[in-house]
């Protein structure tokens, strides 16, 4: 059976949203996020109450810059890395927008990309918001260690981004949009449509090392990837751009290798792929193997590669979100990481 | 905005199967089960491998039921309450079917009822099977107190109900069945379609209790309940029976109250309206307020709802499974408990 789902009616991407933490916003990434804090804790109290306050500014923004309003959306899909997804549950109950709860881990993004294009695809909904969020202090003490404990880190971990992205889907093209370019000559923003979606399966390479995700996720994506290019037949050069959600360097390195196993060329795959966990910090940033959390792709998608499109700078790109779906106990029973991804066509019009 | 999708060419629930535990299985819907556990434990090691088993049996058999493969099913649905859905995704791991993990606590049933709704309508997928599942010893363990403890239970407290529940749902109306009446005369079976879904929105009455869930759950339930009736222009008693997720008598009792509030007849009301919380244990079983947990409407709506449907003694169902969607740790930062439910209108032909 096929796992990819064509959308007929190719659903826009009316508006995106994103946010960065500190460390991000002192990343490379700093002049593509929306919005950077100066203060992780954005004003709140408690690190989970300062992630459900980013995940709500990147939908309230999201819906504002779409030039809607709340009552305009007919359903809202997020999650986050928290237990019972806090985060977005305390976010929904302030919106009062029909709400759905999501949880893939890191490959919330594109599930819930995947899911919202159904609903405005089918015509179940005219304007659907989707949006994930992660928080390095959430999640550490969540599935690690308190902070206070300072612990030391292995070279393999990886940094879970303080980040938000949000994205607004319609049936409707919306509004005519410009932008200036260095020379100050004006374009018509291109249009952003999202054309196909493949459910991932969940794979467990038998990696059991938390610290080892990269490696845990990166043959989920490899999968759902291949799947892709199966059901649709094309060729990995059909797209401009391949982005994996946050395999980091030694995940984005397996991936790589796995795919020219696969009889991909190599330099195709060196121009084409990359991942947003290499993206989005510098090595000079101290954070090993790269950034993670459904934050670290929600971001980048939502504005890093939303944008690049909108200025037609990539006009096909697949999206691919991968998340490691172990527990906070399932290590302690002797499970194994099992992971899963999920990819979107976007395209440019 | 309405909340209300309209299925144009109303699904087919192919299958359904269901799970209770031993407890469950010593309740009033014994019959109603398809499979009761004789020992919790399932044969596994923990109890979270026991939750994830029973949640793989019903979603297998289910397959199974409609004549169906693995390879048949275009997208698997589920969810439950464990941190990270640990029962979900280690079920999806064994199945390698495409995978979309749900959360909305115990709304869970009806919110992957929505979206496999969604997709099996829109022809997004042909094949679509959704489930849900909980487990007192894993719900205790992680929301309350270890079960060693052996705390005591406030009156109000409810029973986290070990159980599991699945359906598939497609565009084929699948092969006609009878039964055998009491008399032994054969009759044909009914079919279950779906035929709108209601998607809620986040309430929060300002419960602060995690013993008074039925009363932080109820306020969601009326709002979903009111805005399908709203929506849909149609009267309580366009149906034959409303059942909501698991309220249990202290819930159910603030439903019918403010349903009564807001001018519907009292006597319909008594007449029309259940809760799968107050009819799956007994009171002589020493629940308190009655069953709760996602496998509590999961194993009642693909027990006993589908069950009487498919019989033709019941024609229209609505039926609203309802979370609470407090977190592990949302309490103690002096949070309320947010309340959501969606509603699912069953039809047959």
């Amino acid at each position: 059976m096929e796992q990819t789902l064509n959308f007929r009616r190719k659903p826009y991407i009316l508006s995106g949203y994103s946010i960065g933490g500190e460390k991000e916003g002192n990343g490379p990434l700093h002049e593509w996020f929306d919005f950077c804090l100066d203060d992780d804790t954005y004003g709140e109290n408690t690190w989970e109450k300062a992630e459900s306050k980013m995940l709500k500014t990147s939908i309230t923004e999201c819906i504002r810059r779409a030039d809607k309003d709340t009552d305009d959306i007919g359903a809202m899909l997020s999650g986050d890395l928290l237990n019972q997804l806090m985060s977005s549950s305390f976010m929904a109950r302030d919106l009062r927008i029909p709400f759905l709860g999501i949880y893939g881990a890191c490959s919330t993004m594109t599930e819930s990309l995947m899911l919202g294009a159904v609903l405005t695809d089918g015509k179940y909904s005219d304007n659907v918001v989707i949006g994930a969020s992660s928080h390095y202090c959430t999640a550490e003490r969540q599935f690690r260690m308190p902070l206070e404990h300072g612990n030391q880190r292995p070279p393999s971990a990886q940094w879970t981004a303080t980040a938000a992205g949000a994205m607004l889907l319609s049936g409707e093209s919306g509004i005519e949009e410009t932008f200036a370019d260095k020379e100050g000559k004006i374009h018509n923003m291109k249009k952003v449509r999202i054309e196909s979606g493949t459910i991932g399966k969940v794979i467990d390479a038998g990696v059991k090392d938390a610290n080892q995700m990269g490696s845990a996720m990166a043959p989920a994506a490899v999968d759902t990837l291949l799947n892709h290019l199966q059901d649709t037949g094309r060729d990995l050069k059909y797209y401009d751009a391949v982005f994996t959600g946050d395999l980091g360097y030694i995940g984005k390195k397996i991936v790589a290798d796995l795919l020219s196993d696969s009889g991909i060329d190599k330099d195709q795959i060196e121009r084409i792929y990359d991942d947003c966990g290499t993206m989005i910090y510098e090595p000079r940033q101290d954070v090993h193997s790269g950034g993670s959390g459904c934050g670290c792709s929600a971001s980048v998608f939502a504005g890093y590669v939303y944008k690049k499109m909108k200025r037609g700078e990539i006009n096909r790109a697949l999206i691919i979100s991968t998340g490691a779906l172990l527990s906070t106990i399932s290590p302690f029973q002797g499970e194994s990481i099992p992971g899963i991804a999920h990819a979107i066509s976007l395209e440019t019009e």
